[in-house]
């Protein structure tokens, strides 16, 4: 497989279409067609990308609860349930990103950073869009007043059986992310 | 929140743009742009949503491993590691399509399905692109004759020991789901 070339087939301000050009393994020219928020998708052969947005795995330490919020997501013309995320910011670390979206998303203080994954793909089929996984404990109350006006957040604190009755409701929508940990919180008590 | 209208703004046959108006919580007007792969989306105010794509997690049980693919992903420039997966064809079931494109990408037999995630949003800001995991057993040989021109892909069978390796070699890209699932197989031994 060959890279010959990169197309921007839309000039949108968020989000664009791209057009790659590759030899594929008979060395025929083929075409992909993916979705980028960057202003150049990088090809990834760097060592060490960054990651485009920050998702955080919030543990209430004091509660012992694991925190999830329901959102309305304009795609989905509904709502998802999910964990805090957000872009991270030119020259902000995923930890701070992650400890400014959790205040902005749901009013708690991120206390400590358990762990962190690397740049992990979304749908790489579709999309180069990276984030990295933040694991933290966290802390505080909730609130909703760092909400912007586009979104509209409710914040939930899991028990294992209250978790477990989240994922036996049908009808909800989950993102990916959230439901495998939740499904491993209901199983193991851990995230 | 309120939608008004949903425009699509591009004209491909795979992925496309689009925009969507809507009400914000204070009643202005503001709009979103996302990609999908849906002629109309749907806007997800259906019940019982169709997958677009199917992940499978395949345990093969004879040799006790967890099976996972490292293909090249246009979109990336380079190789990814995650499990096999595909679009759901009309008509289809998602088990059936899980049988289908493990064979063709693995060359294993699907032997019986364990568990199965309802559709879950790959990335809800950018996309309505929904997957279904099935976690499954399988069996037989490694076989890569059904692999398209368009797919490099070498097969993995990763114990728990292994797997832990993968996950802390520097430098490989991972896809979300994969790397969350990995994480766990690695702490309990199971998917």
């Amino acid at each position: 497989m060959k890279i010959k070339e990169i197309k921007k087939i839309t000039d949108k301000h968020h989000l664009n279409l791209f057009s790659i050009s590759y030899l594929d393994q008979r060395d025929h020219e083929k075409s992909w067609l993916f979705a980028s928020r960057k202003k150049v998708p990088e090809l990834a052969d760097k060592k060490s990308p960054a990651a485009d947005a920050v998702v955080i795995v919030p543990f209430h330490e004091e509660q012992q609860k694991l925190v999830m919020i329901r959102e309305f997501r304009v795609p989905l013309g509904g709502f998802q349930y999910g964990f805090p995320a957000g872009l991270v910011d030119p020259g902000e670390t995923v930890e701070v990103a992650a400890a400014r979206e959790l205040k902005e998303e749901t009013g708690l203080d991120l206390e400590r950073v358990l762990r962190t994954s690397p740049p992990i793909y979304s749908s790489s089929g579709m999309t180069d869009e990276s984030i990295s996984l933040v694991f933290a404990s966290c802390r505080g109350e909730e609130c909703l007043e760092g909400n912007e006006p586009s979104e509209e957040i409710s914040v939930l604190f899991l028990s294992r059986e209250e978790a477990e009755g989240l994922l036996n409701k049908p009808d909800l929508k989950f993102d990916v992310k959230s439901w495998i940990i939740l499904e491993h919180f209901v199983k193991t008590g851990t995230v």
